[in-house]
Order: structure tokens, then C-alpha cells, then sequence
């Protein structure tokens, strides 16, 4: 029996990472309007000045703000007023010291003006004259020019997940489209003697595959484009046909199942024969998902992924592993986690990052975490589970009360 | 100037809630393999045990537990090897008192076995007999029959949002296919003479539309459909035709802009006046939001929505209308949400409900909520946002070190 070369979970992602010499991630061009949950390949800078024109915040009086002091209630300023200003058109006369102009929300300041007295503050006073009953800051109710956006200003950084935000602040600055990382397409492969397809009534000793469905679902919420899906019998030529045809065109291929030590587990076999360098991480200190198997091909330029059989740890590492790696390519920073409180004691295991299941109860103080333990292979474990929190390998556990952070599964 | 007749938000929600008597959202029936993201609209019960045999969870020796009791590595118990079960195939010897069978993970346990002594704690001996040398308990690493899942037993419930694992659990049982519900097809209409489309270089006063690509991007990340979006001039009859159009095959349409009370806003009229019953609520105590309409066309089963022209306004409000509506109808527990602590005091509007816009920082403790304030209209004040958190109307304001619930947006 050949032993396990086991690395810990930042040992194998360094190697994994530093493997991959080539273009991961390919770059497109695409419209702000697909990119929402795309991340950005490319730092953003204005082309222009946001707004480019001083905009009003209110409808009301463009004037000189000095022209206000000491308007109140009971003793009105009475300004002139010169101009209309129309949305959505240029204001066209200057205005100075006596003088005001009517300007809706959103319509531009006419030069000479440094603050907007709000309608509800005027009142119309005969054919061309206005009372002002407040007196303004220079600045109010004003956007001036470059306020959201000066020109060239870096506003959208390479890496930044796209939200409808960014969007909006893309097509504010009228930027059509943008360069996103292109996902990486995945071949998924579950190998076992007792799996059958969905459609194929099982008989006693055989079980539906799981794993080909959980992982596509998993790859297809993170954004992957799935190659190739299948179900194959345990046997080492099946594999290798399987996989050797995946590596043409698969960017990741993953198998799930026959990655541990018995008799019948061909994949780390295949996988390395495959391949040049070949694998390079034979099992992974955590639990579960230990008998994880980790390779480059640099011909084909493919990452091969041998994840183990049971689902929740195939998920687990397929997280840990597949979509890390995707992250770290993206350069994106870590997203936003769940944090929350632990309602019990749960004991690590010694040299091995621990992967605990847990479900999340909100409560005014926060969340709190309660483990949930169940034999490994339990859909209903992983089912009731929101996601999974990590046990140190040099920590003897979680105390009831720390503060873990969850990562959402 | 007609006065608006403003709603809590609860109030509008309900108002708008119990004015839709149609079947808001269609059912249908999608492949597993399409289902993540999607909101089951049935219970889901199965159609069989999961597992339908005994299975064991490690490599190893099949036996009577109680055969193996004072085992130990200096007095091993010896017993009769009477099949080797393949991983797949039922097992076809049952097993008496003083016998074992071999059975590698995942295989079924035999008849009479009530438990699977790992492979690491036995030794062949001779050519049929294995030396055990660990005493175990009776059900020691065994799946028993429905141990997973009862048939008929309720696995996932109605409204539940479907992840990696719901797939997985289907898959378990072999079910294929679900009844999911359909996403609301959506028009979305963004109204100001000030706007022009992306394309089109502006003059000054002009700026580009925001509203029906920022809106578009967080409908089509909560799965909506989108029918029709238009950017129109601000004329009663454009928008007319525009709304008009849109009802015979939108589920909803949102018109942004255009709503509060400034003189060239016809977007109630419109609305009010193609609907029957029509606009039942014109302004929601909401800052920002506030002159927000809601209606309902009884005969073309169309939900109208009037939402405020800036860009934070307007994507706040189609979270807590058009989002939340979404979700009521799907009968959705609520999801999972960031809790933080409030950075500093924050004061809120007496009578109104307060979205107040944060930038979440992690640490150890938890996340702490720092407030943007911004001028309303800036992009970039949104962009530095992660969500925001309500002021209730009866609530002075929020405190520093108070819990809250963030909104992601």
C-alpha cells in the first residue's frame, strides 16, 4: 500500500497555484448589462467628469448664496428671476448678484450660482420676481462638477465582483462594456461500482449518483461552464478514455469517488499518466476530504482534481480547492462571510484542519453555530447544515462562545 | 398640488400583497440539473429509504458486534470469513454468530451483521479465518436501512431556496425533476427629458440613464425575467404607450423617475389611469424612496411600480417592493443575513423608516457597520456601500455598538 504524500490545505493550494503557469482565466469583452456577478478583469477609470455639469438636488432657485443672508419666515429676500432651466438642456444665462433662476432636480446650475433655495422655502412674486424665505450655504442642494467622478479617477478595481452598483456606476460614466474573466470550463466524474444514473432503478448494493449533481449545481451557482457530466464504473480504462477526451477541451477536471486506498481506486494512477508534471498532491490534512489528489497537465493546460466519494466532502473540497483556485486567479478579495457564535464545544482533530458542519440560528445578538454531527455520507446532514466552519489542525477545538466565521455552503 | 397619501412600508406591502388575487407566479417543472437558485414550489417527500440497504462507511470486516467483545490488540477474536461482498452487489451469504464478511466502503452489510470492524484493526489469518483485534458496538460504522432518509418521510419543504446539498438530496432519492417557480417577467421603464441612453454622447445638462441598468442587473441576479426596458422622455404619451405595451406580457413594470411631484411627473396618471382597481398607494414613508406607487391591473395581471429617479432610491425600493414580493409569494424563510455592529450614532427620520447606506469591516468580534452618508444621486456613495440597515420610524436612531441586520445590496 503506498502511503498518502498528505500536504495541509495551504500546502497543496501553493502548490496548485504556483503550478499553473499559464493563462488560467481567460479575459472577454462583454456589456455592463451580462455582468452582473462577473468580476472585473481590469482596473476602471472615468472617462469623463460625474457630473459634468453642476446639478441641482432639488427643484427650487439657483442663486448666490450671499443673496440669502438673513432671509427668514417673515423678512423675504426678492430676487429676480432670469431664466428657466430646462432638464435636460444647458442653462444659457449667467446670473449675478439680485438675480435667480428656476431649476428643476437634476437640471444644471447657471454659472454665477452656488446654491439652490428649495420651492418650498419661494413664493412667486409678481411676474418676474421670487421671495426667498431662507438663507443658504454657498454649496446647497448642489452637485458640483468631478463630485461623484473626477475625470480618470480609477473608480472599479480589477477583481471587483460586479453588484447592480457597479453597474450603474459603469453606465453612469457611459461605459458600455468591460472585461471579465471568462469561467473556466469543468469536466465533473464520479467513478464507482455501486453508482447508477438517475433514470435506472437501483438494485440492492447500488445507489444514484450524487456527487455529478451537487458539484454541477455548486460549479454552475459560482459561474463555471460545464465541459462534460459523467457516471462511470470503476474500471481504470474507463477513466482514462473519460478523462483523456476531457483534457482536450476542459480547463478543470475533477473526479469525485476512488481517490482513497482500496483495491479499486485507479484515479490517482490515471490522473498522474496522464499527465506532465503529473499529480502532485496526494491527500490533504482535512476532515473530511483527506484522500483529495491534486495535478497539472502543462500540455493541455489542465488542473486535475481527484476529490473524494462521500458528498459532503466532496463539496467541501470542491469549494476549498476548484473554487478557491478560480477566486484566487480573479484576484478577488474575500467575500463577505457569516460570522457567528459557537453553542457548544467541538473537539479538532490532531494535524488536520477539521471542516465542522454547522446550522445558523440569528438571534439580536448575532448568530450563533450549532455543529451538526452526522455519519459522513448523510445527505440529511448536509441538508440541514447552512455551511461549515474550519478547526484549526494546531487547535484542540472550538470553546462554546468564540466567534468562528462560516463559510456558506 | 395634490397631496400624497403616503404608507408605512408595511402597509404598501400588504395593500400590495392582498391586491394581487391572480396566480402571481406560474409553476414548472425543471430538471434537478437546472434547479439551483431556484425556490421549490412543492413539498418534496421520498419515494423510497435512503439508504435501501444496510451500507458500511469503512473498509473493513462485517460481523456479530457481540462476537468481537474483549477484543484487543494482544487478544484477538477469530472468525470465519464467508463472502467477499462487492462493492455494488447485494450480498448474498447471511452471516451466523463466530462469521464475518469482508465489505469495503459503501457495500452492503450481509443479514445477521449489525456492525463493520475497520480493516486497519484485523489480520488475514491462514486462508479463511481474519484475527479482529478491536472490540466494537453493535451498529459500529453502519448506514442502517432509511437511516438517511424514510420513504415518505417530508426531505424538503416548500419555498426552500435550492443549493448544492437539495440538489445532492434529490439526487439521493432519485427524483429528476421538480416543480419550481417560474420567475416574474419584468419590464422596466426609466423616464427623465435629462437622460439619454449609453450610446449617445451628452450635452451639457444631459446625463446617462443609470436606472434600467442598475435595476436590470439586480433583477436579473434575483432571477427575474426582463421583458422590455426603454429609456423614454418625460411625456405622458410615451410613457403611455410605453406602459400600455408592456402589460400585455409583463408580470410587473417598473417606471423609475418621474414620481414625486414636480411638474412634469405623469407617471401616476399613467399608471392609475391603464389599471383597474389602479394606483392605491402614492408615497412610502421610506428615506430615501419616498414618492414611491404602487398599483394593480386586475385584467391584465400586471403589477405597477413607480419608483423614485435616483439611482439608490430607486434600487433600494425594488429591493423591499419588487424583491420582497418575489420572495412573499415563494413563500421564502427569510435568508440568511449580516449581522453587525453600528460603527457610530446614527440619527433617523421621525415618522419615516431609514435605509441608512454601511461599509461593513470584518474582524474578529464580528462586523462592524460604518455609515456612508452621501449626497442622494452620487454612484459612488453606493458603490462604497455593502447594503444598508433600517431606522424604524419610531426609533430616534441607532446607536454605536447597537446590533443590525444588514441589507446586502
Amino acid at each position: 500500500m503506498e502511503l498518502l504524500k498528505v500536504a495541509t490545505l495551504e500546502e497543496a493550494r501553493e502548490k496548485l497555484f504556483s503550478a499553473i503557469q499559464w493563462t488560467f482565466l481567460d479575459i472577454e469583452e462583454i456589456s455592463i448589462r451580462s455582468a452582473v456577478d462577473k468580476v472585473l478583469a481590469e482596473d476602471i477609470y472615468s472617462p469623463c467628469m460625474v457630473p459634468e455639469f453642476p446639478r441641482s438636488t432639488v427643484d427650487g432657485y439657483a442663486v448666490v448664496a450671499k443673496d440669502t443672508q438673513g432671509a427668514s419666515d417673515t423678512l423675504p429676500v426678492f430676487l429676480d428671476i432670469i431664466e428657466k432651466v430646462e432638464i435636460g438642456f444647458s442653462s444659457t444665462h449667467p446670473l449675478k448678484s439680485g438675480e435667480c433662476a428656476y431649476v428643476p432636480t437634476g437640471g444644471m446650475i447657471p454659472e454665477g450660482a452656488d446654491g439652490m433655495v428649495m420651492v418650498e422655502y419661494s413664493e412667486i412674486f409678481g411676474e418676474t420676481q421670487v421671495a426667498i424665505y431662507s438663507s443658504i450655504a454657498s454649496g446647497s442642494n448642489i452637485i458640483s462638477i468631478g463630485e461623484d467622478r473626477k475625470k480618470d479617477q480609477l473608480i472599479l478595481k480589477r477583481g471587483t465582483k460586479i453588484r447592480s452598483q457597479e453597474v450603474g456606476t459603469l453606465a453612469s460614466v457611459g461605459i458600455e462594456s468591460v472585461k471579465v474573466y471568462k469561467m473556466p470550463r469543468l469536466t465533473i466524474i464520479s467513478t464507482g461500482d455501486e453508482l447508477v444514473d438517475i433514470q435506472t432503478e437501483t438494485n440492492l448494493g447500488q445507489i444514484h449518483d450524487i456527487n455529478t449533481y451537487a458539484i454541477e449545481a455548486s460549479a454552475k451557482k459560482q459561474g463555471f461552464e460545464i465541459s462534460y457530466i459523467q457516471v462511470l464504473k470503476d474500471e481504470e480504462d474507463l477513466l482514462q478514455k473519460a478523462v483523456s477526451d476531457a483534457m482536450k477541451d476542459s480547463d478543470i477536471i475533477v473526479v469525485s469517488g476512488g481517490s482513497s486506498k482500496g483495491e479499486k481506486d485507479h484515479t490517482k494512477k490515471v490522473l498522474d499518466g496522464l499527465s506532465e508534471p503529473g499529480v502532485f498532491v496526494h491527500g490533504i490534512a482535512v476532515k473530511p476530504g483527506k484522500p483529495t489528489i491534486l495535478g497539472v497537465d502543462v500540455k493541455s493546460e489542465t488542473v486535475l482534481v481527484g476529490l473524494p466519494g462521500h458528498p459532503a466532502a466532496a463539496l467541501i473540497l470542491f469549494q476549498l480547492i476548484v473554487v478557491w483556485l478560480k477566486d484566487k486567479f480573479e484576484g478577488r478579495p474575500k467575500s463577505l462571510q457569516i460570522l457567528a457564535k459557537m453553542e457548544m464545544n467541538v473537539p479538532g482533530a490532531p494535524g488536520r484542519l477539521t471542516c465542522q458542519l454547522v446550522k445558523l440560528t440569528p438571534s439580536h445578538e448575532g448568530y450563533s453555530a450549532r455543529p451538526i454531527f452526522g455519519k459522513s455520507g448523510l445527505m440529511s446532514t448536509l441538508t440541514e447544515s447552512d455551511g461549515y466552519v474550519f478547526i484549526d489542525e494546531h487547535q484542540e477545538g472550538l470553546n462554546v462562545g468564540e466567534m468562528v466565521y462560516v463559510h456558506l455552503l
